[in-house]
């Protein structure tokens, strides 16, 4: 029985090499991603990691620990608070908020912070939960 | 000047190559991705696709299409509708439903639709256009 203040976390550090081969799977070649040149120009300055591979980290958390495999992933909200670069080192924690008694769906929080504790990421996941 | 109304697509087939690579760069090694005997245990019968990898597309629509190169990424929820399994054809689509007039902020309307139509991720995008 999963209850409410139950907690899991993730680290991973992302590299060039990831996000080059993040765009080619996804399709996803925005040039902040990939053209450091490009990358300059904007307020991030440098090439930053795509949204979806470092929210790939809280898949991995939900899906591997907290519910675990065989939960059924119903929603999840990205709010995208602050670039990831090259290099930074990233821990993905999820914290059980809410469950509910009618059905076996539960709420979590859901946050990713770098190795400053800067939240890059945070939001909302609900999930159903294997018996 | 962005409108309400405007839209832009992508289209991509999804490969188990794709998903191990998903898998080893996100680090999200859940079975129901990459363990056939166990998925055929689940109410999805084969292995099915991460939806942050599905999900990709979106940002890769919104990130190199509408709005484009230089757009900031704000927010984006995924309802996670149906499965995606290896082999099958996504089309991400965007659809512009809000602009503001104070800010340079719009809102979009976000979908993953599989070969047959079925929608397997809906949910709204918010992002930053360029000036």
């Amino acid at each position: 029985m999963i209850k409410v203040g139950e907690t899991a976390s993730l680290t991973k550090k992302f590299s060039e090499s990831d996000v080059r081969t993040f765009a080619d799977i996804s399709g996803d070649h925005n040039p902040i991603h990939i053209d450091p040149e490009f990358a300059a120009s904007t307020r991030f300055e440098r090439p930053i990691v795509h949204g979806m591979l470092t929210a790939g980290m809280i898949s991995a958390v939900l899906g591997m620990q907290l519910p675990g495999p065989g939960c059924i992933y119903l929603k999840q909200e990205l709010n995208f608070r602050a670039p990831v670069y090259f290099g930074d080192t990233i821990t993905a924690k999820v914290i059980v908020i809410k469950t509910r008694e009618d059905k076996p769906i539960i709420t979590l929080e859901t946050s990713c912070t770098n190795q400053d504790g800067t939240t890059v990421i945070d939001g909302e996941a609900i999930l159903m939960v294997p018996k």
